[in-house]
């Protein structure tokens, strides 16, 4: 290990590596740092290459699936750090996911069968693409376990649509998206019968089992999948595992490969070996290649039969039409896929230390020259894998899936035994350089690596077992997403990311340039359908509607009361609840629950949602603001009264007075004043620099004179009690103006400290 | 701004920070990554303070509430990655949380009224204690919003018990513990009549609704709560808040803050001022002080009445008994935080720019001497403020929250509004440093800063907003938690670390060498119970017991097969499926769903789970291992098949034959042979160094052995099939050898690397 001369630390210290006696630091020199905390110096370029200071932004954006967790986690590179998980299939309170009306109904896409799945196995995100690249627009994500894939809109990264896979029983090989997101495909997995509840025996697999390829047509301008645009092709019971759609030369076309090409049907607790014995037997499973625009002809040509209600290609007629061929691949691959240039076919059968490259030329060639090597069991045209591959390379034991470089011909293919990641040239079919990962790795991932236009600089291994590498947290483990620089000839480990929640299977990194999410919603918006949403009201129209046993409240949330503060029901009663949040700050979410009743609501800036529940326990809820959204939030309150059958008020009763001095009174009216003293003095400091040259700044202004303006009236409403010499009323009117000022006091030192810190000058 | 100068630059060049052209970062020095990336030299220390290389261990770990997500999340100090969300109260599937039947019965605990609640509001984690220090045994945690608290079993991260308080509906001060974690405290906080379902109106307020304090007595030998010798204090309505216990000269005490003694009713709606505005009207609220110890032995001494079933001990009676007084507070405070002596309250009102700190002692010399301002509307005697403070320090706008650092007498409390941290110094009364936080932060936090015993060192800014800190990620954004360094005299910030799941209120940090969970459980354990589950079967003893239309599966799990591989039922049946993972080898944990049925499970090394679902629909379903757990994971799998009403086999039917050869029988018995020669090789290179020094090695190796010892008899097996030419069962029986060599030849690279990598030396 090279050390530091004693020349290099004084050299350090002397040019603010220790950074001298004044700071905060002033014990520790780097050095010290690095010895006490046992870093080399590799860590510290490391960290050097990972640290994203307060403030700045992480250049690469991913969104991972979660696995069976059912969600998207949205993380940073380099930083590593995890952003956001997004609810797709799962239930998730603190977004209100599936607990507000709005989103229940995204969620009620998703029922199967007439009943709720309350969770998801998300396999394989997918991004938006544009002429091939990834545009930031939408993120597609599949659930294996429940065939099924979601829309999520990257406006404001909610899930607003699930698709249920009408023919399969399980799924795998999707999201993949077509080089202009025309389609998203979707890959059958484990063979079953394509009717719906229908029952064969396993002694009819061959026969009555089947796989598939579902093309679901994707309507951009409407954000939605269009479920009757879609079709699926039926395949052999062959187990279809990952897919890629074609690029360039290859565009229109699909590639889908599959394990236990054999059709094995296991039975252990019958004697028979196990379907992992049975279903990797044979040296090679079959690639699809399937022509899908002329397969959405043929659908618009009307060659489909429905099978519940759903297009679908028949193998009879997709072999008749000349559109779906297979080829042998090496044994149980895990990824196909496609170059950045659209003219090969990575795929990597992992009981194989190859990965093959398939020529998509040359398949191309033997399905015009009508040369194949025979046909598979259902009559489909299988071309020889010599026929198709362009070279074939040794890297290891269990390669599983190859993502590319920004450099012509570089792809990674990650080796899931050997517990490596190969990097190697797919043209020249040379390895270049392998480094160790921590442990397991499935999937790996490259920047906008699934697209034409790969980014380079960085790499993700996505490992499935994370073992000793972090502290340990008990039995269930977090996975280990380990990020590795690739910009130079030798991979370079960064950093090592515990997975916190969920088992991610694939991951899709972009740009963070091309994300531009919205902070707010356009006030009364119905964020899942990104429409005015019927329960919206403006501030000061609130209202509760009663119709027989249906009460509705229409109520708005603003820093720091809700509107209506009191909802009287009776006993039975059936209450909807509808709030529209009336900020537009950014970041000034309210939540909203009602104690015990199980409703819950998070509600971003203008957005609008709607909780619903039967009052069926008499008694007294308080409901309250689940946000610490401003100083006086935990007064963010309010009660249900759910009055028993036939209640009546005794007597006329009336709320406890305050019993408020006129000296009160006084001293409230002295405080506002001298809080109207500090705001002024903040806002000479924020009008004195040049603070439009900051939105955030401009932003923060903004919300506090709207705060600020909520006052309006309110003085001489507490001085017309006062006048009346009502002293609670007046103390309290004047109090409320105090309230608001405090929240512009707040924002207004948020401003202030935001300029101080980023260098604002002074304007004449 | 310092600038490295040129020879500081050719000295790290040459000392090795430059790393030199033979590594990866070859055209990379420290200095120009920093220039590329923008880093200061304060950012690179930072960067050095919290990076943790691969295979390294943070230092502190720390127990966050997630808020409404009804989670705990764990991270790392001071890497500040996450390694965990726990399911608390809501279900969550990745972790089988609320899926399978031994967590349900947790989550069942936590029903209220009858009804199940599938959210929480977790606010104020707390770990247990031994003589006040932590001892890394257990973890409680309230939910706001339905009353509730929870116990977590740091053995192994998971919920073991959910326990609903009988009288409240909602509570906001808890969980605290007491110094030998005898009892775990819980406040009420919106006042509501005590008696269950109970209603009363607004207009009784004052003498109809009440708030309280609830003490639950800890079994640690069971490690659960003991709800029939836990009991509860009748509280005036007055919003109780956050309470501290008492340590040291106060152990035996509790103390508990307030906001909203006004006992203002709001009602906006109606005209008048909201309740932000009357909650916070006048100068003080009050902080209630009670004898914990004393009211235990009234409760004994059948002291207390039942309400719902509870023991609740009246005002009456605990002003009679000389257990509970009062002491004003600046307003609308946030914690009260006994010092690490157990010598002073420290309470931050929000509302007012002072922390008060209050002397245990002169609350005693008052107390004992009967001095008392007078009495509140319900009799308890009120301590006047001046004759209970020993200082109160002007720090800030919105001070909430104070914690303790290792150095005596020196605090550190957040302010809201001005969003910074102050350090000051609470025996002397004096500012030490401030620190501004991006933005609006809660609650703070230090090292073990709850305890009799801080550790110093770091700080955690738990800050509300984020607004502009990160990458954008829509609306809802994520919160900020900042890492500061108080090693030295200013604190300096490391670190901003986005939460992407939750509002976390609270936290607590522990020296993550106090937790040692383990990473399997005895074969065969209900994990939520601790006990051997009635559901577990060994290896071989699977089996499939029917008993008119119930079916019970007892089944296992190991890579990588499912055993059963079939389950047969006829339509209607109710199915259960017990499942034990033989797995003994860490992390390797596995899955289990069923294919559109809403069934799922995680079952990690040794757990047994049990699924419960009715097979109301007729057809072919998958079911898999959720888990990549291995390189065969996709086939480990089975089909649940649900015969319609009368189905019959139509014929004699025979699964379809694989129609192997000789040729592909003794290919795969070379195959075995050659995979062997790798293993053996293997076995040497681990075999020639010191492996058993390293015990992760020992438990590879171990797991490695035991995968091979399941080839045992399979060779006699497929020679016999061989013999009588039945080439299928030959090829497969030899090809299940190979799957098990595959694993221990994935294992035995593994340990191999891991030698490699961390300096295994050669023996003789």
């Amino acid at each position: 290990m090279i050390r530091l001369t004693k020349c290099a630390v004084s050299v350090l210290l002397a040019t603010g590596f220790g950074l001298g006696a004044t700071s905060a630091f002033s014990a520790d020199t780097l050095q010290d740092v690095m010895k006490a905390r046992g870093l080399s110096q590799q860590d510290l370029m490391a960290a050097a290459k990972t640290y994203v200071p307060t403030g700045k932004r992480d250049d690469f954006m991913v969104f991972s699936s979660g696995g069976q967790s059912g969600q998207v986690i949205v993380y940073g590179i380099p930083s590593m750090r995890i952003l956001k998980y997004i609810g797709v299939f799962t239930p998730e309170p603190w977004q209100g996911y599936g607990f507000d009306e709005q989103s229940k109904k995204v969620l009620a896409g998703g029922r199967i069968d007439g009943k709720d799945i309350t969770w998801g196995d998300t396999h394989h995100p997918a991004l938006s693409e544009t002429n091939g690249e990834s545009d930031g627009q939408f993120l597609f994500i599949n659930d294996k376990a429940n065939p099924r894939i979601a829309v999520i809109d990257l406006q404001d990264f909610e899930t607003k649509q699930i698709v249920v896979n009408p023919i399969y029983k399980s799924e795998h090989g999707g999201t993949f998206v077509t080089p202009n997101t025309e389609y998203i495909f979707e890959a059958a997995q484990y063979p079953a019968p394509l009717e719906n509840k229908k029952f064969y025996p396993l002694e009819e697999f061959n026969e009555k089992y089947r796989g598939g390829m579902t093309y679901w047509k994707f309507d951009r301008k409407k954000g939605l999948v269009d479920t009757a645009a879609s079709f699926s092709i039926e395949l052999p019971p062959y187990s279809q595992d990952l897919s890629d759609a074609g690029k360039g030369p290859s565009d229109g076309w699909s590639f889908t490969n599959s394990f236990c090409a054999e059709r094995y049907v296991g039975g252990i607790e019958k004697g028979r070996p196990p379907y992992e014995a049975g279903c990797s037997a044979k040296d090679t499973d079959y690639l699809h290649v399937i022509n899908w625009r002329k397969a959405a002809e043929l659908v618009k040509a009307g060659k489909a039969k429905k099978i519940n209600g759903h297009d679908v290609l028949s193998m009879e007629t997709a072999i008749k039409e000349g559109i779906l061929f297979l080829v042998p691949e090496p044994k149980s691959p895990h990824g196909a896929d496609v170059t950045p240039d659209g003219k090969m076919i990575i795929v990597a059968g992992k009981l194989d230390t190859h990965v093959s490259v398939f020529s998509f030329e040359k398949i191309q060639a033997a399905i015009k020259a009508g040369k194949f090597e025979g046909k598979d069991p259902y009559g489909i045209p299988v071309i020889a894998m010599k026929d198709a591959l362009h070279t074939q390379v040794s890297l290891g034991l269990g390669p599983l899936h190859t993502q590319y470089d920004s450099k012509p011909c570089v792809a990674y293919t990650s080796l899931y035994v050997d517990s490596q990641v190969a990097k190697w040239n797919y043209c020249e079919g040379k390895v270049l350089d392998k480094i160790s990962v921590h442990y397991n790795i499935g999937h790996l991932m490259t920047m906008e690596g699934d697209t034409t236009k790969p980014k380079g600089h960085y790499l993700v291994a996505l490992n499935k077992l994370a073992i000793d590498r972090f502290n340990p947290v008990g039995p269930l483990h977090p996975q280990n997403h380990q990020l590795i620089d690739i910009s130079g000839d030798k991979m370079e480990l960064l950093y090592d990311m515990p997975i916190p929640l969920g088992e991610p299977h694939y991951a899709v990194a972009i740009d963070a340039k091309k994300l531009k999410p919205a902070v707010r919603y356009k006030v009364g918006t119905n964020s899942r359908t990104d429409q005015p949403d019927p329960g919206a009201v403006k501030a000061g129209q609130e209202k509760i509607v009663r119709k027989g046993n249906k009460v509705e409240v229409f109520g708005t949330l603003i820093r720091s009361h809700i509107t209506p503060e009191t909802i009287e029901v009776n006993v039975g009663d059936e209450v909807t609840i509808n709030l529209t949040n009336l900020e537009r700050a950014e970041d000034e979410t309210h939540g909203f629950a009602v104690s015990t009743y199980n409703v819950h609501a998070s509600v971003e800036p203008g957005k609008t949602v709607t909780v619903k529940f039967k009052a069926d326990k008499e008694g007294v809820y308080p409901y309250y603001c689940t946000e610490f959204c401003s100083a006086l939030h935990l007064e963010m309150e309010g009660y249900l009264l759910v009055k028993p059958k036939g209640w009546k008020p005794g007597k006329t009763t009336a709320l406890a007075a305050g019993h408020y001095t006129e000296v009160e009174y006084k001293a409230t009216v002295k405080k506002v004043a001298d809080t109207q003293a500090i705001i002024d003095s903040v806002v000479a400091y924020i009008t004195s620099v040049n603070y439009k040259d900051f939105p955030e700044v401009v932003a923060m202004v903004d919300d506090a004179f709207d705060q600020l303006g909520k006052t309006k009236g309110l003085k001489e409403k507490h001085e017309g009690f006062a006048a009346k010499k009502d002293w609670e009323n007046a103390n309290l009117w004047a109090e409320q103006i105090w309230q608001y000022q405090v929240k512009t006091a707040d924002l207004g030192l948020r401003a202030k400290t935001f300029l101080e810190q980023h260098g604002a000058k002074k304007i004449k």
